[in-house]
């Protein structure tokens, strides 16, 4: 059974959190996530990419300790780190989700 | 005297301002300039890098609206886009900037 490494709350940075949220496809990956509020098994959420360029836009996020990735079987199963984060960068995921929500609210096309 | 184009507040994007902003560089220039509260002539922030780099980083920062850069008889001039990132994305900018401050607090080696 594949296992995914994830970094510690310590080894999670603020530039590497900005630089996972700074792609328009994995941003809208972590704002679905976060709004089903639950984990997710790989592929379940639609993207416009091909798998294999999800697949990395997941290892960046799983690297930057924004999502947690386990498997079960032989489903991935992809959660929000949401309590970490919220620990380590308090209101700034928060705040990213909001301003997101804010954007694709004013101009659908994004 | 060189004029710099700026994009509109409708121009600026989120995924632009945290790609901006992922840098620690480019991150460490904005606390400083959020810090000094008022524009300051190009170079008068010690950064670690190379004059032609940091004008790279300062470009980067100007398109993507974090920046405004104006010139006056010799000297270039840069201020935060505080304001109107404020307007644009309410809370972001100085979400990310407590975030860093944090940062650098729990280990100042950052």
């Amino acid at each position: 059974m594949k296992q995914y490494q994830h970094p510690t709350i310590d080894q999670i940075t603020l530039t590497g959190v900005l630089h996972a949220l700074s792609d328009p496809v994995r941003l809208n990956f972590v704002q679905c996530l976060a709004n089903l509020m639950c984990e997710q098994p790989c592929g379940s959420i639609p993207t416009p990419v091909a798998k294999s360029t999800m697949s990395h836009h997941l290892r960046v996020l799983r690297e930057a300790g924004i999502v947690y990735i386990r498997t079960e079987g032989t489903q991935s199963l992809t959660s929000l780190r949401l309590d970490e984060l919220s620990t380590k960068f308090p209101g700034l995921l928060e705040s990213v989700l909001k301003a997101a929500l804010e954007e694709s609210a004013a101009d659908p096309a994004k």
